[in-house]
């Protein structure tokens, strides 16, 4: 798979909740660069905070891709990420990343958003 | 100019301290969506809104370009924005946007970044 199908099958995964696909298609020792929050190294450090976050149960993701472009072996994508919880509540965020792809592998995923963007809404959502 | 070059070269204004001139190319209706702010239309609302900031005389700009990529007239950039304060101080702020191209000019504006990241970073520049 070229570095933009290879995006294009790690959002596709995500958002048909074939959570442990989309994990399995980042390297061993991926950067998962959240911009506002801390780095986390490592594919199983982030299925745990995806997993913690209860991605793929108490949240199903419509990741929806507006705009994506490829420069080498990085993928610039621009997205309306949509997260369902369970009780019906909705957090709409809009997003921009880039990710890198070496030898077919996700070797580091960095998303762009607006962190209070993101924690009103959660916050709406829990009470 | 294509896309691409219209886009280093409203960049390349900006770092240059060319203001005028960066202004210039954009759209006289350009929507100017700073995704955590209020959305700004039309290109003498936007020379305001930087003046206002002080982007020009407070504040110089550098807004470096780390990945940029097109997907048709639309420019997907990642970029480093620095902004140096007539005291010294700065800003760094991670950014990714999109530039929308038509007929030469830029449409739409869009930058997403974590604006609690850059209100922090100001006020430790005001005190």
């Amino acid at each position: 798979m070229s570095p933009l199908e290879t995006a294009q099958t790690f959002f596709a995964h995500w958002s048909a909740n074939r959570i442990d696909e989309a994990v399995a298609m980042l390297s061993d020792d991926v950067l998962y660069d959240n911009v506002p929050l801390p780095d986390i190294v490592g594919r199983e450090n982030v299925r745990k905070f995806q997993a913690d976050f209860g991605i793929g149960t108490v949240f199903k993701v419509d990741w929806q891709v507006t705009e994506i472009a490829v420069s080498g072996n990085v993928v610039l994508n621009e997205r309306i990420d949509v997260f369902t919880h369970e009780s019906g509540g909705h957090i709409t965020l809009p997003v921009m990343g880039t990710l890198t792809v070496e030898d077919g592998k996700i070797t580091v995923w960095r998303d762009y958003f607006d962190l209070t963007s993101f924690e009103r809404q959660l916050a709406a959502i829990k009470r």
